[in-house]
């Protein structure tokens, strides 16, 4: 079980799906705050993002995966609950944030972290800011998560979410 | 798109879903009311449907497919737009109920109505009426889905839930 | 830890504490459906409740118990985890209910059925059968109870309730 | 009645409560966001928080006090209605809080400030930071809320969430 | 201040009105479950509810009103706090619903009853049943809230709603 | 349609007021986050400023307006169907803020920018920030938004909510 808000989906996620298929025959991938949207840090609707998840992972070639909205609770002694109420069963916790391994080794889940891949550049928080100022942002996400970024016209919204930052 | 509680997933749900892919390239299957489980009505949790509706269409060979929960919020004239913040874009909904297509038709989407298989046999009801009461249940779900009802102790759940509800 | 609606708190449920307080040092009591009140089902607020409860329990000589309210979250499948949320630690649950024993079982809670004492006038359905109907309520409840009841005109409250309900 | 998130019960507070014995029979403590935890501002569970409160009042000797978790409805303009309904009823309001002041003074609701003990070490915040960086914590809580501190893994907990917190 | 679901506004509300403006100098209605629509007990939005009861007051000449949506919060001890929170502030409640007038008497309002005017006929089920069975309704219903009906396809909608109810 | 939060409303928002029915004959007042109140940033009630508003466009001769309260969902994704279910239809949306912007013109809908009026002085931050320390902030709101504000001791309450922001 991996989870994460995917804002967007980059080739830091699919380092680290590569790296769990090494170990394990299959994955549920969670994507966390699917309500969230159209603000500059959860620019992608839920839909978005599955749709981001699942066109990649099948472009991988891998066919045991499960992908899972998990809505926010905003209560972080139920949330392990919470998971396990809305996804298939899983084994094995993968995450580098510690308060995730805290609150599902409070549950008796196993907790992995999978390796940092080159994180100044691989994450969200680059990813966004490159297509919010024009960079190369491509470089950075597989080929079909840049086709639904074009066909929801994601480069023209992070730039209005950009100035509204400001 | 396919929307149904799933409670649990059976024959008739795999003859709509036969029916669909002889005119589509690939569904989504929402899964009603992810939320409710030990109940008679709705026994199983959100994530054992998932699971069920997963190993299914993985065992009837059908690659293109997203499952995707998705909660209750109680407010029909919103509905449809809820459902399209949270899946892929889907530009058919497949229901043979008029609440559903009445909302998703009064927001332009595309409604269509798949034939009936053996309602009086293929329905949730009559699925866990057997199961409550030892009846020939295996026979009305696929194997995967059985299995599943036994890996979670389906059977004596439901020998419960319909002590309960009396 | 036993839970209950407790509307309103009568002997049937002190002689389940009675009877708890024989087997365990401490108590805890889970207040359910606090927000529900002003209906004929659910007459008493979870704060009138809560003094119904406690002013007995000291009236009984316990000092060892814990009251907690319990707010409905509507999901059978985390309801455990909720409860253990935001009440102290408990080891055993004290019900008659299957339902409550399924949710606690799963989750690996010990569960044990206290013996019942008279359902058929030892019951909220029938305090409140009376109360609203005048007849002799006041031998079913302990008198703190009762004085609880009169202090928020709850006689004249049921009254009304089973107007509107009928 | 007296309102806090008690992140962790501790001589601040028992100095409280010792001042409001001296002027009223009986007390009401409400816990605040009981449903927040493992966030560094809000460490502990609210059922870790009603134990701490219990053990300490019974040590302390007051027989006449009630504990009620007040979950957040983040509303002010409805906040004294919504207290109200879940607790036994109160006279007096006992906070320095101008907010809390203000809300329940429009209501109504008799508001009276307790003096200041020593803020500056005798506070929430003073304590989680002795806990997360090894300092000494013990001195400023009583004996009984250390032990369960000490029983949930408190000290461990803090130092992760203060790591996160970074 | 007049507390009603009007699903739809017919001429039992509007003698209410003129009833109320025999007495006072201006009101405010207030419409109860805004967000419930499409089902039979309850066709229209909150949008729709609040359009024809608009055109309709103004149609009659009254210009002191104030329209208020009101969404269910299902606590009735926390309902006049709800209901005062985000409506003007007012002096009397008309309702002959005796729940109603219970708790907002309990919070100290005014509450009067208007007189019942041809409940047989005048009634939103009434209405609802003769649109959803082709009878007379427009004679049940200002002019106004038949165009609104006619605008947004009711009758077609109460039609279909109807057959999913059987 | 002209949404704001109008904490309180000012001569700003008459300004637009005055410039949308030169444009359109009628306009729907959509009050943001009407449950916030009692808070620097949010002083007022939804009650409070749907009185203002209302005083204030009959002061101003305008008779067809509607006022409706739209409660936060905390979703942009589904934020234009929200508001579309709970107010009467509209076929423009005056906004200077680009989010909103975007919401609703990915829902199809036409979204015009009023002019800005002496945004430096006009704005709800000014008139807040004046009212807090005793500035001139009669001259920045019409007459009878100083007499609402004036009848909740809205003066005192900013004093006091100045001094817990600090």
């Amino acid at each position: 079980m991996l989870l994460g808000r995917f804002q967007p989906f980059h080739y830091g996620h699919t380092k680290v799906v590569d790296w769990a298929y090494d170990r394990y025959e299959s994955i549920i991938i969670l994507i966390g705050s699917p309500r969230e949207s159209y603000t500059y840090e959860n620019p992608f609707t839920g839909g978005e993002r599955y749709l981001m998840i699942q066109n990649t992972l099948r472009d991988m070639g891998y066919p045991n995966f499960a992908i899972v909205p998990v809505p926010d609770i905003h209560r972080y002694g139920v949330y392990a609950s919470h998971v396990a109420d809305i996804t298939p069963p899983f084994d094995v916790v993968l995450t580098n944030k510690d308060l995730i391994k805290l609150i599902f080794e409070k549950e008796g889940y196993m907790v992995e972290s999978p390796p940092l891949f080159n994180l100044d550049t691989l994450s969200g928080t680059e990813v966004r800011h490159r297509i919010a100022t024009n960079g190369d942002w491509q470089s950075l996400v597989p080929d079909t998560v840049a086709s639904v970024i074009d066909d929801v016209d994601g480069v023209q919204r992070l730039h209005k979410l950009y100035e509204i930052k400001d």
